[in-house]
């Protein structure tokens, strides 16, 4: 596999701005990039759009759209307006991160019991369905590909009810698969025991592969347990083969939530990336 | 459904010896009890097999076998010697907690990168059916249950390659019901798609029932992210009810992992996780 299908999702290098990742990208041989919504409006969303387009990268994805599951009307807007700016950054797809259970809040402790937690996870998930079956012709109709991201099962509370492939592909399923696709991120999926098969089964499905590591120990905040691969626990190796067997060819997404990877020069995580990248995932 | 399938898990009220946690059960109006093999074997296997039979509890687990991922034969010594003592015990099941991949320790760092774990996750998946297919007639011939447990995907590098309750029954499957069941853990399951699914293919495997909600957010140590019900996400109802249909009519564990139930008074513990059990469980 080629070096050039490496994209540097934004967050790998989170102190840069678009403007500076997009800089970076150049600096270092790179041809894609993944945005997030809330850079790219810092930098204003006409100036990213041009900026990707003068360096000629491609945008491998937006991230993201999502928290689907309190079925509210805002949150519907949200994801027109995201769908709006994939569309705008000419973006491969759209990453939508489902959700969490209504009333818990990432980061933040629950009230005391039955206070204010929904807990009807079927109810969560089938506001998801809801919501989708709005978004995904409004989608369509702008050239955007929705991807629905399956989260490591430990976010299912707070982050994403949708928790393996299996289930994103169900979802996904009653759409075409050019306007509503998956992610395959290693760190979620690694330890399914489904995985295989599942991927085997998403096929052109398959909107976007997102590679790091799964640190061990988890850090105390579990979604900084991302690490550059090699420093944790997954072989790289057959994920890679089965997306590639699947008709996967898009660009490879190293995306990084890490306190040390952060604090780190942007311009040495970037080498040492890709160089990881080239031995664990490339070869 | 009665209180009196009620069983106090011994690590729930963890500053208790077998003696003192059986002393606890019977002030209580408890009847079974889960038991762990490190305070039996302080305790000494026949005293505290003598201390339950003399209280008249049931002994609805011995927690745990497993750790089978190296395939050496000192773990299938060990698990031998947990089969024998949950055999004295007359313990309704022994918990199989199967193992993470070879080279990761609980809670220590990794080495550097490539050094010393084993990231061949199907090989030790694959090293658990071994195993099993060497203890499962050991334990048939002593009249002991050996009760597969799916741990949560978090754990999977660390406790348990054995991640999903459809994965533990594909294990179990060649053996019959009594002879291997598996463990529904609500913290370990809560998340799964497929778990109302699988419960009911479960059936008469289902060989222990254990209970504890989920922690939002998760403690540093996620090991301890284990809540007295009522505290966490999970909706006991629809997950009782369903291993209610799926036929399990024996004990019901109380098992908390949690710094702050360890650090409080083992009686005050043991009265409200009763209540909670009541109210979220029982009703």
């Amino acid at each position: 596999m080629s070096m050039r299908r490496f994209s540097l999702n934004q967050w790998t290098t989170k102190r840069w701005s678009v403007a500076e990742a997009i800089d970076g990208c150049v600096r270092h041989g790179v041809e894609a990039i993944g945005l997030w919504r809330q850079d790219v409006a810092r930098q204003g969303l006409e100036q990213s759009a041009k900026l990707v387009r003068d360096a000629g990268l491609r945008v491998s994805s937006l991230c993201r759209g999502g928290f689907l599951t309190s079925g509210s009307p805002e949150s519907l807007d949200d994801n027109r307006r995201a769908i709006d700016e994939a569309a705008a950054l000419e973006a491969a797809c759209l990453v939508m991160v489902v959700g969490g259970l209504p009333g818990v809040v990432p980061d933040e402790p629950l009230g005391g019991p039955g206070q204010g937690v929904d807990r009807d996870l079927a109810g969560a998930r089938e506001r998801v369905a809801e919501a989708l079956a709005v978004l995904a012709p409004y989608a369509a109709e702008r050239g955007v590909r929705l991807a629905l991201e399956p989260l490591h099962p430990m976010y299912c509370a707070d982050r994403a009810v949708l928790s393996t492939l299996g289930q994103a592909l169900d979802l996904a399923e009653p759409y075409p698969a050019g306007q509503v696709g998956v992610v395959v991120d290693t760190f979620h999926v690694w330890w399914d025991p489904q995985v295989f098969d599942q991927i085997a089964r998403a096929g052109d499905r398959i909107a976007s592969y997102q590679v790091c590591d799964f640190l061990h120990p988890l850090p105390a905040n579990v979604l900084l347990g991302r690490g550059v691969m090699g420093d944790g626990v997954i072989d790289f190796a057959p994920l890679t083969e089965a997306v590639t067997a699947a008709g996967y060819t898009g660009d490879i997404e190293v995306e990084i939530f890490n306190a040390d990877v952060w604090a780190a020069d942007p311009d040495e995580v970037l080498a040492r990336v890709k160089a990881r990248f080239g031995e664990l995932v490339a070869r």
